[in-house]
């Protein structure tokens, strides 16, 4: 189980290429999208699958749980998603101690870039390259559950 | 995964219980709920936990989906619930290959006793013991995530 601080913004040009070092692609759809819990099933390069439970159970702060399952499962389970099946590729640009997780969107949400940073704490300082553009953490149209419900294209 | 092909029947008198070779305490809630999964989390003897997905995609089999998860995670999880914690005893009466479950209901559904039986496939035959009362396999009040939502102590 892990608490998640993270902040999301968009990215607002390609200068931040150069500087990844690593990149996988993912697929990812949502089961379940309720008020109390989301829960997802991800393939990161077709090779290894997580399920993700992510909470808000009200009064409490959002938690996450993520456990490993077998490929083959996680390829069945997304026959009974709810929405589409994000697909993007997430390259990772170090920033310090922290990382950026940069993802370039595909399929429905072609022309969407995000760059997302895990903090520890809520006040963690951390800096603010030249490529971000404006922050959208609590706009709920970016986060990817919507993604799956309302692609990028979609947006009117 | 694993298919499901079971029947189940409340049960008529306690003529099961010399019969029955073992039993464990259970404790389970449903994360979600919807038309095509449900998202189970279940405790067993206070010291083990599984987190179970059972699929309902329209033209398909139902599937079950199950993975082990630390009894923490659990304990956390169950309070991110919809409707009450199932308590109940499990009690496993040998039936040639086969084993009926049978569920002697705790709390809000005392007073509820089920049997379950996992076939192989859906035209197998099993014995039918004198302790067994009525089918209700198709009868969607027993399902324990009704049971859940609609305790038997609420039945009218």
């Amino acid at each position: 189980m892990a608490l998640e601080i993270e902040r999301k913004y968009r990215v607002a040009n390609k200068e931040w290429k150069p500087l990844a070092s690593a990149k996988k692609h993912i697929r990812q759809a949502y089961l379940a999208d309720t008020e109390q819990i989301s829960l997802r099933v991800r393939i990161k390069d077709a090779t290894t699958a997580t399920l993700t439970i992510k909470t808000a159970t009200p009064g409490h702060t959002r938690q996450e749980f993520e456990y490993p399952i077998p490929l083959a499962d996680a390829e069945e389970l997304l026959q009974a998603r709810t929405g589409s099946v994000v697909v993007k590729t997430r390259h990772i640009v170090p920033a310090g101690n922290l990382a950026w997780e940069i993802d370039v969107f595909e399929g429905e949400n072609a022309g969407l870039v995000l760059a997302e940073i895990e903090l520890e704490h809520a006040d963690q300082p951390f800096e603010h390259p030249a490529w971000l553009g404006e922050e959208v953490t609590f706009d709920r149209r970016f986060y990817n559950s919507e993604l799956a419900r309302v692609p990028f294209s979609q947006w009117s």
